[in-house]
């Protein structure tokens, strides 16, 4: 079994402290062996979406900040796991990403931008446990102009000694 | 245990009678623990969906009333849930709200409207089952012009006497 | 218990050899008793989207080619949902429909274009099998531009002899 955390230490990824919603909802909720995590924005370590991840992809940025935005979504996903769980070796494998870009007019490589979470999962993950399902749209307007959105449904193991 | 149908009163909200799809498609399926409710749209008691309820967040209406839509589409998830499960008190908690607001151009301020549904869940269900996960995205057209459109998922009592 | 394949037969139905995803995430994944499914375009038996399957609703092309669009993303999803479970006699349920439409502007028919998929589910797997929760909206790009995409969730057999 693949070590999640050395595996992050490996790509020289810290996860950020993941920050709570100031409204009433919830990062992450478990269900059974589901585990389903809230929509993340491309946050950085600091709390702030670089200016650079934001705006519309194919008018304010392009493809390689928008896949760049994508990742920075998923560590945050992965940061919401790791915080409703305690422990990421409860992860069974990514269910699903759910990715939301938002397109400019006519921007239809959506699917490259979207590879930028997809990527990350199975490099953290590794293939097994980090290929999912996904649903990739652009849409109209995003929570504080981001250029990216993704939720996620991971299986867990839900009893856990952790 | 709070009891939800007190709460509902309490709180002067008469569910309404659920209006069934005229399509190929049902307003609540159960699967295992879960149970997925079909998007609704902000109809009122009267089955019809208030002018005040209709267009664009940021163009056509604004905030307050972008939140009262979303208020009444929790309500119509609320007794969505009631008719697929007989009794409320079969809720163990609301797992996920899926939020589709109509927005105009440059209109970020999504997760303020999208908070008129997720407060409601909090003040009926109370914040052990009421707080969910959250994905909220500004979507380029909804069914009927409706401000805002939100599906959901709950953990029930699978094993019920009702 | 009716029987899918044969019902595929007499309604004329070739399930495509569905293909694979070029990119770190797979077209279905079972969770449980649950199935998710990636998003589906419109690709015909030929691997590719007709012109007339392309395009923004309302404006490049109509209700009747929306439509058709939808179906045949729902064709590819039971596609997926046999490759994913070596047979279509292991679905329990179509569980869920996510339905993203290409509006054009002020295109408000969602409903009509995702009733293509519904209908063809429920002429699939029967009333009981095939009716579904569904989410309808109006996106503002997709994949190729293509003109639907639709995700699902079935319930499924997990302890199957196939």
């Amino acid at each position: 079994m693949a070590n999640i955390e050395a595996r992050l230490k490996e790509l020289g990824i810290v996860l950020p402290k993941p920050a709570n919603p100031l409204a009433n909802y919830v990062p992450g909720v478990i269900a059974g062996d589901l585990l389903f995590i809230s929509g993340q924005l491309p946050f950085d370590a600091q709390g702030k979406i670089a200016p650079g991840h934001v705006g519309k992809l194919g008018l304010d940025i392009f493809n390689e900040a928008g896949q760049e935005a994508a990742r920075m979504c998923a560590i945050n996903l992965l940061a919401q796991a790791k915080a409703a769980l305690g422990s990421l070796s409860r992860i069974r494998r990514c269910v699903r990403l759910g990715g939301f870009v938002n397109a400019g007019p006519k921007f239809h490589a959506l699917p490259a931008v979207m590879n930028g979470a997809s990527d990350f999962m199975v490099a953290v993950l590794g293939p097994e446990k980090g290929r999912h399902t996904r649903t990739t749209v652009g849409v109209a307007e995003l929570p504080m102009d981001a250029a990216v959105e993704i939720d996620a449904v991971f299986e867990i193991d839900p009893e856990s000694h952790h």
